[in-house]
C-alpha cells in the first residue's frame, strides 16, 4: 500500500508523461506521450488515451457501470479518450465509451456509459451526459447542461447553460426517448427540450424557451412554450447587415 | 503520515471489506462487512456504515459541520447509512444524518446535516440536500435538484432534474418554511416551488412549472404559473388505456 | 514520491497550522497561522492564504489557467485568498484572482480566472464563477448560481439558486456584454438575466423571472418576461407593517 504500487506496473506510459504524486493507474490503462496526470487522478482499469492529453486533479476515467455493484468486479468496459484531450479537474467519464481528438471537459462534468463523442467537443464545467447518447464533431456543450439518455446532438451544435434534455413522458417508466439535435442548431442558456423532440438543421432556440413541439430547420423559436419568430438564416448584425447563421462562417470556436 | 496511518486502528472494519489507495477512515468510524471502499474516499469520525455498501473514490462522509469552524474541533455528530448503500464518487454526506436501506446517490451529490432518509431512496448527480428535511421511503431524486431546508418529501415521491424548492418568501430572512410533498406526487423537470406550498397525493407537476399555490391530490398542474388541468388518476396510455397513475401500479424502480 | 515530499519544502506554512494527509502543498505557496488544510486538498504555486483559513477536502487552489496546456508549465497566477476564509470540500479557484476577507464557499464551487472579490462574500455548492468579473462586498451567492464573465456585482448583493447570468446576445460569438447589479438588488430562485442588463440598487427580482430589459431602482421586478411590479421599499410584512427592504436593515447575515 505504499504510494509505489498507485501505478500499476501493469499499466502502460507513453515517454515523456508526468505523473504528479497521488495519481492512480490501474493495469491494463494505457496512457500516451507527452501527457500530464494531475495530482490525485483516478484512471481505472481498460481506459485508453492519446498523446499529449492532460487530466485534471481527482478525475476518475474508467468509472464503474452498474454491474460492477453486484460482486464488486470491475467486468471490461473500455475507455477510450484520443490525442490533445483537456480533460479538468474533477470530471468522471465511464467506462464503455468512445471520444474523439482535441477533446475538453470543464470541471465536475459526468460523462456516463455508452456515449460516442466525436473530435472536438467540449463539455462544460458541471454537465452530466446520461450515457446512451451520440454526441457529433465540433458540438459544444457549455456550463451545467443536462443530456438525458437516448440523445442525439449532430455536428457544430452549440447548448448554452441549464439546458435540459428529458425523454419521459409521463414518468416514471421504461419508455424513454431522447432528444435529436440536426446539424449547426443553437441552443441558448436555459432551455427545456421535452422528450422525443426533434430540433432541425440551423434552428435557434432562444433563452428560456419550454421546447413542447418539434422545431423545422432555419427557424427562430422562442417563449414558453415556445412558437415559431422567423428564419436564422436571417438575423442579421444591426451594425453592419453581415448575416450571423451557421455561426460556422463567422467565428472559430477555441 | 505514512499511508498506514490513513486507516485509523481506532476505526472498526468488518471482514471482507475492500479497502483501496488513499482512503482516510478516522477513529470512531464502524464499517460493515462485505464493502468496497473506493480510492481516496474519506470517512471521518462517528460515521456508520451497513454491510454490503459502496463508498466511491473521493466521497467524505461525515464532513463538518458549522460548530467545526469555532475551533478546528469535530464535535459529535453521527452519520448512519444502511446496509446496501451505493454511494457514487464525489459524494459529499454531512454528520448529523441518518439513512436508510438501499440507498443509492449520483455523483456530487451533497446532503447537509440534520437530513433524515428512509429505505430506498436514490439521490442524483449534483443534487443538493439542504438538510433540516426528512425524506421518506421509496423517493427519488433525479439529477441536479435543490431540495431547501426544512423540506418534507414523503414515500414514492419522484423530483426529476433540475426542479429547485424554496423556501423564504421575502429574502433574505430567517422566516424560512420549506415545501411539503405528499405520497407518491411527481415533479417532472425543472419546476420551481415556491415557499410553503403544500403538493397534494399523487399530484402530477408538469415540466418547467412554476407551482406559486398549494396542488390538491390527485390533480394534473401545469403551466407558469401553473394551473389544475385535470386528475392524475385519469391519465391513461394513449394506446391501451392502461390508466398510468399511482405509477407504481406499473413500473418497478431499479 | 513518498508521502513526506507533498509539502513542498519552499511553502511557507505559519504556526499552528494543521495539515491533514495526503495534501498537497507547491512551491511557492503561502499559508498562514491557525489554519486548518483538511484531507487531500491540493494548493498549487503562487496562491497565499491568510490567517484562521480552513480549506476543504479535495479542494483546488491555484488551479490551472489556460496557458498551461501548451506546454504544461504554470505560469505565475497569483491567488490571493483573505484572512478567515470557509471553502468547503471540492471548491476549485484558479489563479489570476484575488479574493477578501471572511470568504466562505459551499461545496463543488469553481471561481476562475481574472475575478475580483471583496470582504464578507459567500459562494454557495456547485457555484460557477466563470471569471472576468467582479464581486463586492457582503455579496451573497447561493447554491447552483451562475455568474458569465463580464459580470460586475456591487455590494450587498444577493442571488439565490439556480440563476443564470448571460452575455452573448448571439451565440456563439466574441461579443460579450455580462450582467452589472448594482447595490442592494436582491434576485431570486431561476431567474435569467439576459446580456448586458444592468439591474438597478435595491431592484427585486422575483423568483422564475426572464430579464430581457433593464431594471431600475427600487423595482419589484416579476414574471416571463418580467415586468415592473412596484417599488421594493413598500414591502411590507404583512402583520407588523414593518418596511423589509433595504434587508440590511432588517436581517444580520451569517
Amino acid at each position: 500500500m505504499s504510494e509505489n504500487m498507485r501505478v500499476s506496473e501493469k499499466a502502460y506510459i507513453g515517454k515523456n508523461t508526468i505523473i504528479k504524486e497521488g495519481v492512480i493507474i490501474e493495469e491494463n490503462a494505457m496512457i500516451g506521450s507527452n501527457c500530464y496526470i494531475d495530482y490525485g487522478a483516478i484512471i481505472k482499469e481498460n481506459v485508453t488515451i492519446g498523446d499529449n492529453c492532460f487530466v485534471g486533479s481527482n478525475c476518475v476515467l474508467g468509472e464503474y457501470l452498474s454491474d460492477f455493484f453486484e460482486k464488486f468486479i470491475n467486468n471490461k468496459h473500455e475507455l477510450y479518450i484520443g490525442d490533445n484531450a483537456k480533460i479538468r479537474s474533477g470530471t468522471i467519464i465511464y467506462g464503455e465509451t468512445s471520444i474523439g481528438i482535441n477533446f475538453q471537459t470543464g470541471h465536475n462534468a459526468t460523462i456516463r456509459e455508452n456515449t460516442q463523442i466525436g473530435d472536438n467537443v467540449s463539455i462544460g464545467t458541471l454537465s452530466d451526459i446520461q450515457g446512451f447518447s451520440e454526441i457529433g464533431n465540433f458540438v459544444r456543450v457549455h456550463s451545467n447542461v443536462h443530456i438525458c439518455q437516448f440523445s442525439k446532438i449532430k455536428d457544430y451544435v452549440w447548448i448554452f447553460p441549464y439546458t435540459v434534455f428529458t425523454n419521459d413522458k409521463l414518468p416514471p417508466s421504461d419508455n424513454l426517448k431522447g432528444v435529436t439535435v440536426e446539424e449547426g442548431a443553437v441552443i441558448c442558456t436555459k432551455s427545456i427540450i421535452l422528450p422525443d423532440i426533434l430540433i432541425g438543421k440551423e434552428a435557434f432556440i432562444g433563452a428560456g424557451t419550454l421546447v413542447t413541439k418539434d422545431v423545422p430547420d432555419d427557424c427562430i423559436y422562442l417563449g414558453y412554450p415556445g412558437k415559431i419568430k422567423g428564419k436564422t438564416s436571417e438575423i442579421q448584425d444591426k451594425e453592419t447587415g453581415q448575416i450571423l447563421y451557421p455561426w460556422r462562417n463567422r467565428y472559430k470556436r477555441l
